[in-house]
């Protein structure tokens, strides 16, 4: 008596990012699991019971919870912004395939959601309106040194980048670093995005250029987008610029 | 007696995926502009007016949309999926920046929607579960060498690489030169997923590999993934596979 699992996306902070479709996969769950802060913005219903964990424990959630929809019921694990990005779509089919045979005969879905790159776009213009990379700064799954290759093959062929987890408390220095690196690519006039907590009520985001980044304003709820060379800021009297990236691009050479 | 101008994504076909604040945008505007497929997606109201047009007009949509919102009312532009990604975000600070003084004292406002990538990622597994590239094929804006060099860059470099805009009917064989290119960067097996009109009722998604990946399988309608060399597919009893790019990547020379 399988059930079965859905993985949902649940946007940036707010409800009014939530699609329908996520709305209705939490709603018919008998069990949510997900990280805490995530998993504390679904309202408790009825017979629904919670089971929050811990950040980097993505592993384990995914085994509890596909164990959970082996025995029956249905069971959904929460991400913010959307589950394929950097969060637990891929942890879900890992397990999957390193996982006992029962686990490839479960029904699982998967739904998408906004995810916080295009959540900050929409903040201030246009930033990822033509070609772009979204790279994770977490070096605790890859080594420093790749993440350090894909900066400049971005940065060198003209894509703008989206970078998830640019900090956290085990990894203060990294963003700096990438920053530093970005410098020797780009021009110093490069815009830069600083998303704060977007789509919660303390969010805030900030324009700079990249000689002035500062790898200390970002923090675990950052979200930054490096322009690239095209990248260009529209000054409005009285309103916060505009930042997009134009649709058309000449440039051949790097 | 200035109005203002929303750019809504719709996200892809189907209404589960409209979010509420993009549903909202839409039921507070006096007039939607969109490319026709897109605006046919929303119910006339009451006193709406639909300014439907071609694709290839984004500019002059931009335009007609600010000129409009400048007279006063609420206008609003509509976008599938995000528009923020090759969409109509851009096309609308473009005409911002180069337009009347006036453009520029108008509120406008982008309301970010689940774009294509995301929706076809969450059919299959996480293929985007790593780090990724977006890229529009499209060399109506930009030259062909340098959509060359960017593929190849991604690939080197080990993105998964998400193509927007593969084929139209004025650009036949660009698809099948990407797809011979990414061959000469990644191995035979390398997964590449197919998804066609996801979100619609006709929609389709297929997995193959690089060597077996065939350009005539796609249309406008179809948002191709591409994978890195980390990307796996898990095959299921009786079930589509599950295709996915694990979180860690421990390569790291290309």
């Amino acid at each position: 008596m399988s059930g079965t699992l859905t993985v949902v996306g649940l946007g940036p902070g707010d409800r009014r990012y939530l699609t329908p479709d996520a709305d209705e996969a939490i709603n018919s769950a008998d069990a949510l699991y997900g990280y805490a802060p995530y998993l504390a913005r679904v309202p408790v219903r009825g017979h629904q019971i919670h089971y929050p964990s811990d950040n980097r424990e993505e592993a384990a959630r995914a085994a509890a919870a596909l164990a959970h929809a082996t025995c029956g019921g249905n069971v959904a694990i929460v991400s913010g912004g959307d589950p394929g990005v950097f969060a637990m779509a891929a942890a879900v089919c890992e397990a999957i395939e390193t996982g006992p045979e029962a686990w490839r005969a479960l029904d699982v879905m998967f739904i998408p959601g906004v995810t916080a790159m295009l959540a900050v776009a929409a903040r201030i213009g246009a930033p990822l309106g033509h070609d772009f990379c979204a790279l994770s700064l977490s070096d605790n799954l890859k080594p420093w040194e790749l993440i350090g290759r894909r900066l400049d093959a971005a940065a060198s062929a003209g894509f703008v980048v989206a970078i998830y987890n640019p900090v956290s408390r085990a990894r203060p220095w990294q963003f700096g670093n990438a920053l530093g690196r970005l410098r020797r690519r780009l021009p110093p006039s490069t815009p830069v995005v600083f998303g704060h907590a977007v789509g919660r009520s303390d969010e805030r985001v900030d324009v700079t250029t990249l000689d002035a980044a500062d790898g200390k304003n970002a923090d675990m709820a950052t979200l930054v987008i490096v322009g690239s060379r095209e990248t260009r800021v529209v000054a409005r009297p009285g309103k916060p610029p505009l930042v997009y990236t134009p649709r058309a691009a000449v440039e051949v050479s790097a």
